[in-house]
C-alpha cells in the first residue's frame, strides 16, 4: 500500500513592481496547467507570490504598503486560481500578504493558504518568525522590513488532514520562509504528526548584516529543510521566488525533501519552473515509528528552557 | 582578535570485550600525546570510551553489567588520563558508564566529563536521550539495551565557561550520541550561549528496526550535527567509536563542524585517529548576532507544544 501525492514545486522567477495581479496570476495559472500535465495533485507556490517582495523598500505612506495586500481571498483577481484548481482537480499552497479587520482593528499578516481539489481553502497559516527589522536602515543596500509591515502570526502551525493524496488522507502543515531555519517550526508540526510541510520563501542572496554568509545561502537553505524533514519524519516542499527582482538577487534552490532528509527533486533555474516528485506519505512511518518515535524517545521535561527563555542567558 | 581553541577529535577504533581498562587507557594516552604534538588544547573522546559498547548484549547478572561501569572518576585505572592532561596542559572530554550512589540508591548513567588543562573535572553531563529498548529482543542480531542499563540523565545540558582557548574563556557544552539527533539538545545549550558542543557516539551502521536507513548512516550523522551547529551558531565536535567491534559495524565519520554548519575536519578511517581543527570561537558571533539572534527573533510562546506534549497527537 502506498499513499502517493504528486507534488509540483512551482518556483517563480522575479516579479517586477509594475507587474499587475492579473499578470502574476496568469503566470501561476500557467504553472498549474504545466503541473497538471505531469499528473500533480498539489502545486506549491512561494511566499508573497502575488507581488514583488515589497519589504525590501521603506514606504512612508500606508496606502502604498497596503497596495501589496489582499483584502479577501479569493478576491476578484485571484478567483481564477480557485476556479482552475476545481477544474483540474488539483490543490495548491499560496503565500500572500493578508489585510484583515480582526478584533476591531486592521491587521496585516504574511499568510499562506492550502486549497483543496475542490477549490476550497482548508487551512491558513500566518508567519510567526518574521525576519529583518522594524525601522528604516538606510545603510542597507535594500531593506528587509517584515517586522514593520507584518504582525507575528496568531494561528500557530496548523496541521490538517486533507485528501490530496491516494489512500487515506494525509497530514499537511505550512510554514513560510524564515520559519524554515527554526527547528521549533518543524517540531510543532511533527508533534501533530505532519507528513508534508509546504513552505514558500523569498531569500535574498545577500544578507546586509552578515555578508559573510552569502556564499552559503543555498547550503543553509538545504540544511535546514533536510534536517527538519529527517528529525520529524516528514516530507518538506520548499519553493522560492527566485532570481534578480528589482535589482536584488534571490536564491532559487527550490527542493522537495523526503522524510529521510534526501532531496528528491529540485529546480535548476532562477525562473518560473516546476520540479515534480511522487511522494509516498507512508515513507514517514519508517522514521516516526523508529528513531523519531516521539512518545518513546522524547524527554520534554528537559526541554523547558526552550519555552521559558527567549534570548540566550550566559553562565557566569 | 580571535579566540582559538585547537581541538582534536580523537576517534577510537573498536574495543574488544576482553580489552582491559589499562589497555584502553594506554590507547587514549597515545592519542593525547599525538594531539599535543599538533598543538591541541582539547581532545574529545567518544561515548563509553573505556570499554566495548556493552549495551549490544543482554546480560542477566547485574555484576556482569556493572563490570563496565566506573565507580569513581578518576579511578585507579583512569588517573593517568588526568595526570597526562595536567602534564601536557591539555583538556579532554571523556564518555564512560557511571555507577553512583545518589539519594540512597545505586544509579547508573551514560556520562561524560570535561576536564581542564589542570586535570580537574569542570563539568559533567548524563545522557538524556537514551535510544534502543529496555527488554531483551532476541530477534535482533544485536541488542541496544541503553534503556535497560541506564537511567535518563538528571543534569540537563550544562554549559560551562572554561579557559581552554586563547582570549576570554569559551562556553562549552556536552551531549552524547543519540542526543545529537534531537534539535532540542542543541537549543537548550544554544540558550546558554554555547560556543562549542562536545559529543561522543557509538552508532551501529545497522539499525535492526529500520534497516532501510543503514545506507544513510553517515549522511544523517552529518546532517544533525551540521544543522545543530548552524541553528545555534556553535562549533560541534562529534567523535565516534568506529569500526567492527565484536562483530557489529559502527560508523566513524567523526567531524568538527563550524558555526556555519560547514565540516572543517573529519576522520577518514575506522580506527584510532585524530582529526584536528583550529576553531575560532568568535566565529559564533556572526550567527548569534544576526540570523540566530534569539532575543530578537525567537517566538517561545508559539513553542509550548514542545514541552506540553511528549508523543505526537494527530488532528481529527
Amino acid at each position: 500500500m502506498s499513499r502517493i501525492v504528486t507534488v509540483g514545486a512551482a518556483q517563480l522567477g522575479p516579479i517586477a513592481q509594475t507587474e499587475t495581479r492579473h499578470q502574476v496570476v496568469t503566470r501561476l495559472l500557467s504553472l498549474m496547467q504545466r503541473a497538471k500535465r505531469h499528473g500533480c495533485d498539489l502545486v506549491v507556490f512561494p511566499e508573497l507570490a502575488l507581488t514583488t517582495f515589497f519589504p525590501r523598500w521603506y514606504f512612508e505612506k500606508q496606502e502604498e504598503i497596503d497596495s501589496f495586500f489582499e483584502r479577501s481571498m479569493p478576491g476578484r483577481e485571484t478567483q481564477p486560481l480557485f476556479d482552475l484548481a476545481r477544474a483540474l482537480g488539483m490543490g495548491f499552497y499560496l503565500g500572500y500578504a493578508e489585510l484583515v479587520v480582526e478584533g476591531g482593528r486592521t491587521r496585516r499578516f504574511n499568510t499562506s493558504i492550502l486549497v483543496n481539489k475542490s477549490g476550497e481553502i482548508i487551512s491558513k497559516y500566518r508567519k510567526i518568525h518574521l525576519p529583518g527589522h522594524a525601522e528604516h536602515e538606510p545603510w542597507r543596500r535594500f531593506q528587509h522590513l517584515e517586522k514593520r509591515y507584518f504582525e507575528v502570526g496568531n494561528l500557530s502551525w496548523p496541521v490538517v488532514r486533507a485528501p490530496l493524496n491516494e489512500g487515506s488522507a494525509g497530514l499537511y502543515g505550512m510554514a513560510i520562509c524564515n520559519d524554515r531555519r527554526w527547528p521549533e517550526t518543524y517540531r510543532v508540526m511533527g508533534l501533530q504528526g505532519v507528513e508534508m510541510v509546504l513552505l514558500g520563501y523569498n531569500t535574498p542572496v545577500h544578507n546586509p548584516p552578515a555578508p559573510e554568509h552569502d556564499a552559503l545561502s543555498n547550503f543553509h537553505n538545504e540544511l535546514v529543510m533536510q534536517s527538519g524533514a529527517y528529525q520529524n519524519g516528514t516530507w518538506v516542499v520548499g519553493v522560492a521566488k527566485a532570481g534578480c527582482e528589482e535589482g536584488v538577487d534571490q536564491i532559487g534552490n527550490s527542493i522537495i525533501v523526503a522524510p529521510s532528509g534526501e532531496i528528491v527533486a529540485a529546480c535548476s533555474t532562477l525562473g518560473d519552473e516546476v520540479a515534480i516528485a511522487r511522494c509516498d506519505l507512508d515513507l514517514c512511518n519508517s522514521y516516526k515509528n523508529t528513531t523519531f518515535n516521539f512518545a518513546r524517545h522524547r524527554e520534554p521535561e528537559h526541554y523547558r528552557m526552550i519555552v521559558e527563555r527567549k534570548g540566550a542567558v550566559l553562565p557566569k
